[in-house]
């Protein structure tokens, strides 16, 4: 049996130019990771403040990187199964049939290797970012005292690093593929996605639950019952609340961020490769890769520019500028190799189009959550009734919202057909395989959406490291005028976070549209006939997924938050001197009960993910495991976004108030009723926002990619062609035991913390409703003792 | 131009005992109708209780006919709009060959009359119900005041004279269209069936706007800021309130009952005569008319048992043996008519599926709302950290609950495919048509879910009918005695609310299906293929729609109830004397705001319903609009059930609470913060349960009703032959412009009401925040000075 590998090297039809932009896309990746490690040392060298923020520092690094070891633990012995089964889903699975003769277990072993390195690369990506963050938030805090565009210019690039590593890892591990396995890379890339979505669904989930567990917890009480300000070292759960900005801000956004730039690459390639086969030319798949790679080289130079002038005042202007130079440059790229060397429009179209809809998913999620906009201001002026008429505002916003979001992704594909609608030419004839056209079209467009994921980390990430600056400088004590850049750039982050996530979700549903075509493509299913029961019956099951999964990851925050609340009451009540401030609290206790909460809740959603779909595909039949696909794109999509902006509209609206002058007669600023109602909203926002919103990113991939890898097997074993209902059957059975045992062990399970918070504190708050109030006056009128 | 009516007698393929069944299907539906007459008489001659009593009932009668009038004024132009554009559909649009020589004038004014009919028929169903509800009322509370199984057997009757009307004139129309058209009865049917759900659409939005901002309102301001009990005299917002009740849970609920009940039968008619036409056999459209009749002939008898025993003592007990007497019959006639009949158990199957159905959706609705389970526990142990907790949990369990509905519906459909997949026999060949017998299939089990609306309705009309007689106790100073008797029934009826909603929309989904054939069978698209662009975009759309109206009920109800609590807030504030309850408040004022509001927010989503299918179907042809369809079905039914569901947890969390002793210092009952966070729970609850949920079960109907109303414009005019792009683009523009102005509208407008609650109020609460609780211990401790 034949091998043949690197055949772009050997193939006489590759031309000397695209062999050496082969070449050239790898020497950029390596450009990103150098540029990411030179970062890396700029920010080391930086002053780490006094003993006392080293000390916080420690204490943050310590349950940051606990946590993520625990969950790699967890999680490593289901990547081993299943790296084994995506082994066996090329060994013994259906392939198209194709020119090269490459034996089964090569492309089995290609496939789980791809995996594993996916997996790898987005764990490495997750954790040098949070590492990178939990070592930057010390240097924000400690340049803050001497110099604003310091402060921000290590926050931006600390983010720089975790962005330079997802493009120049998922441009490194896509490109390498290719070289190596060539016109069979499209079954190879599908385990490297695969991998790379996996490990960010549990980042997600991971570091979702105990980043809001936290949050929630810490909020209630501290906000809520006790009137003291976010991150007052009084409160026993702030360490793990700063803990909580890392494992899910930092590591899981950028694992999520590293696989929607893999997932949209490896659709591209995939669907590129089908028209290269059609027509015998490179162009279809090198155009992405090339595209990427200037993307990437873009962002070394536009972030680099970020900080740059020593005379910057404004944050969010010298970032916007930035990214606009990114943009500039991009579309550039996209014009250079689209007409010089595709010689076509429509690649410069298709890409642009990816532009436009960042941009507009951009402006309306900024229009949602914007805190100067209308709806932030009808949720603020909603409190005036109350917590439940601000909630209520909030989730007829979120919805609102989620309509306006689904309807720019739809006018995205239509622009997409309408661009791509007139084919290609194979053998002389016009207008053939429009289709194919037109999904791949829809893969450009996510590539160029995610173009500028460099600049796009760089941002987010600004957020959390900014967060966790203000919050040590806050427990440290630092000085009025580092406070007070602590908190600008802290409000800055605020905003650049919500957009990444808008950016995330839509991505997710071009990829899955564009993967939606390898149904038709490799599996040659040739209708997807939603009047079919059986596609009908799997496209409902298909849409309650994310519903369940939203629930699992809600119940999960709330369950966690319950012991947390109960701990820091309880240690408010009995640990003297923790409100005077002599004693510290107990900060481990809580860092343990989330810790083991997150830990707990992870695998139930997880296994809902990988599970689900091949007991559709199994049991129904291919046809069917695309309506369960579609049902699953839908109401994931509208779910994400609703989730997402929702909370962050009332994340907003809370800061509104915040802002107010602080006047308990006049019912504004902090303290107030009015705050406190918005206060409510914020922490229902929480979880919607950060854990299980943007959670369904990474879960609809996973999905997509599970249903697209099994579907081999699925062909040739059981499914639509039904040669075995004895596999159907039992993988049916078996699926479902997994799933129904997944979610008994998720509500039956226990997690650490108590189950009440003592006897002093319910009777205190319950009887006397005043003591917040004048707890509140105290705390205010009388300096910390701390500072 | 021949013209053939009343064919079913004439034809001699029709045999005498089908001929005779039409005439006893009819003479059962009338039946129907005089056993609603003479207990609308046996009630009106029930004793009408103090001056008092009749003072407030008259309050409450008045508001509610007030709003209904003024609703059916505001919709009046649309509905004579909307019947023209109907004769149109007719007259204009395609038609499928049959045997009839009946000219486009006819069928064009038969679906138009048709439409005239149904929605006649449903704003008839509507407005009779709430008037017996709203007579009802006092006297369920002044026979209260002697006997309690009185009490119980007035507020039952009561429910089941609009039970009776539902049943008669359901199956009244639906036969008299048949007797008529024949088999041109399909093309009427359609304006019938789009009649009923349109009356209920707008008595599901307009009502539930309405019961929510006058409950919402009334509960902000008096359970939680003044810890009053529900209806307390002192409340400005009470008899808007109480109206609403009337208004939303009887009008509302009625009308929409009628419509599940009417499209069933339609969308099975539909499908039977194209196996008529195929088998020449008439037993598969006698069939449905047959058990619908059995159906109303059991709910007669059933019924009627409900309370005749002088001794019954627990209302619950007897409303059950009267439903399992019932179902026992109905599955008898299914069995009768099955074998007997139509020889083949498949019908008895099929529709005993339905009954299967029903009694699990009740499970899975009681499982997840009622206040001995788990979940609601679960809610109650979250408001021990506040109403963020509370909402969290209700969400969560709010999402959990739609899955297991979905899965239901999921096997139902299933289960009718595993019935049916062996086809019918033609011309001797075996297996032909399964598909569309698994769709009728579909029917049947809608039908056999709905076989028992006469009793269900009789249910839930309960509900509200006690909860007015209650209030009516409340504001009247009726004796504790009765007051427990009042408590009690009220009590019962908030178990039996919750069921007939999940009943509904489950329906919705089924009939949905059902008229999803009709694309296949009716206009010949022969695939609906969602790998096509055009279907995927579509597709999308559609399932956003369900979260933009969901979101302008929430807003609206948000808006409406924004005004009451400022109105309440501002007359307690300003108006010597309620506080000591020496003066009364300004009832008229809160009843003429959500008066106000509930018209205004009326108009826009039930356009959306209208226009937005057609804008599809022209634009992007018919299969597309199906992929629409199939958005809407699965994005409207996950909703439906989640709002249901959620807010049927939260308001049974607080009655949980409720029911515990009052004792501030354990943070139990009323008045204690776990209280407050409940109510804040039920309030967020309350637009989603009884607005925006079962407001989605109509919306999916008219949806579905409208854009196979229009197909045959659109295949004729424009849509999938192309043949007129002019029109394509013209309506898609007027459509867009339509849709865009009324949510401009729906925006921008204002309603009466105060912005602001005046100088005292706010000042007052906030600066204040132990006052809630001194006015509670007042309210407690002196009784109240009315009674």
């Amino acid at each position: 049996m034949d091998i043949t590998l690197f055949d772009g090297f050997t193939n006489d039809a590759v031309t000397g130019f695209e062999k050496g932009a082969m070449i050239a896309v790898l020497v950029v990746a390596v450009m990103g990771l150098l540029y990411a490690w030179m970062l890396t040392r700029q920010i080391m060298a930086k002053p780490v403040g006094t003993e006392k923020m080293q000390k916080i520092a420690k204490a943050i690094r310590d349950g940051g990187n606990a946590y993520l070891k625990r969950q790699f633990k967890t999680i490593a012995l289901l990547i081993l199964i299943l790296a084994a089964f995506i082994f066996a889903t090329g060994f013994f699975g259906y392939r198209p049939p194709n020119e090269y003769d490459n034996p089964n277990w090569l492309i089995g072993l290609g496939r789980a290797l791809g995996f594993l390195l996916g997996a790898g690369f987005s764990a490495t990506v997750g954790y040098i970012g949070m590492n990178m963050a939990m070592q930057g938030n010390i240097r924000v805090a400690e340049a803050s005292r001497t110099s604003f565009i310091d402060a921000l210019k290590i926050a931006y690039r600390t983010g720089t690093i975790t962005g330079m590593l997802t493009d120049g890892l998922g441009l490194l591990g896509g490109t390498l593929i290719f070289i190596i396995f060539f016109k069979d890379a499209p079954l190879v890339l599908l385990g490297f996605g695969f991998g790379g979505t996996l490990i960010a669904l549990f980042m997600r989930v991971g570091g979702g639950i105990y980043t809001k567990a936290a949050d929630v917890g810490a909020d209630l009480v501290g906000k809520v019952e006790k009137d003291i300000p976010e991150d007052d070292p009084r409160n026993a759960a702030v360490i793990a609340d700063l803990v909580g900005d890392n494992v899910g801000d930092c590591a899981g956004m950028a694992a999520d961020i590293f696989e929607s730039y893999e997932v949209t690459i490896v659709s591209a390639m995939i669907l590129g490769l089908f028209l290269t086969e059609a027509t015998g030319d490179l162009m279809w798949i090198m155009f992405p890769l090339l595209v990427r790679a200037a993307g990437v080289f873009s962002s070394i130079i536009s972030t680099y520019t970020v900080g740059s002038s020593k005379s910057e005042t404004d944050a969010m202007k010298a970032i916007h500028r930035g990214y606009n130079i990114a943009a500039v440059m991009s579309i550039a790229s996209f014009a250079l190799f689209g007409f010089l060397y595709c010689h076509d429009w429509r690649f410069f179209a298709a890409t642009s189009v990816g532009v436009v809809l960042a941009v507009a998913i951009n402006q309306i999620t900024d229009y949602y959550t914007g805190a100067t906009r209308g709806p932030v201001k009808e949720i603020a002026k909603a409190t005036k009734t109350g917590p439940a008429t601000t909630i209520l505002s909030g989730l007829g916003i979120g919805l609102e919202s989620s309509v306006g979001a689904i309807l720019i992704i739809a006018a995205s594909i239509a622009a997409s057909a309408l661009i791509w609608k007139g084919g290609i030419e194979i053998g002389g004839v016009e207008g053939q395989d429009a289709l194919l056209c037109i999904f791949y079209g829809v893969a450009l467009c996510g590539i160029g959406q995610l173009t500028l994921t460099g600049n796009n980390i760089s941002m987010d990430a600004f957020g959390p490291v900014s967060d966790n600056a203000n919050g040590i400088g806050e427990m440290a004590g630092l000085e009025p005028k580092a406070r007070q850049t602590l908190a600008d750039l802290d409000a800055v982050g605020n905003t650049t976070k919500a957009i990444t996530k808008g950016i995330a979700i839509a991505s997710a549903v071009l990829a899955a549209v564009a993967l939606f075509a390898s149904f038709k493509y490799e599996y040659g299913v040739p209708v997807i006939d939603m009047i079919q029961w059986k596609v009908f019956v799997a496209f409902l099951i298909g849409g309650a997924i994310p519903f369940l999964f939203s629930s699992l990851l809600i119940n999960a925050v709330g369950r966690a938050a319950y012991y947390v609340v109960n701990e820091v009451r309880w240690q408010f009540a009995n640990i003297k001197g923790i409100w005077e401030g002599t004693t510290d609290p107990d900060y481990g206790k809580v860092v343990t009960i989330v810790t083991s909460a997150a830990q707990k809740e992870l695998l139930t959603p997880a296994l809902l993910a990988i599970v689900s779909p091949i007991v559709i595909g199994f049991v129904f039949g291919l046809m069917a495991l695309a309506g369960f696909l579609a049902g699953v794109i839908l109401v994931g999509q509208l779910m994400a976004v609703f989730q997402s902006n929702a909370g962050g509209a009332w994340d907003n609206a809370k800061k509104t108030i915040e802002d107010e002058p602080r006047d308990l007669a006049k019912n504004t600023g902090k303290g107030s009723e009015r705050h406190k109602a918005s206060v409510v909203g914020d922490t229902i926002g929480d979880p919607l926002k950060d854990t299980a919103g943007p959670a369904l990113n990474p879960l609809i991939k996973v999905i997509n990619l599970v249903s697209v890898i099994a579907a081999t097997m699925m062909l040739t074993k059981a499914g639509v062609e039904r040669d075995n209902w004895g596999i159907a059957v039992a993988v049916g059975v078996i699926g479902l035991l997994i799933i129904i045992g997944a979610l008994y062990y998720s509500k039956t399970q226990k997690t650490v913390g108590r189950e009440d918070s003592g006897d002093a504190a319910p009777t205190q708050a319950a009887a006397t409703p005043a003591a917040p109030a004048a707890a509140a006056k105290e705390s205010k009128e009388q300096p910390k003792k701390k500072h």
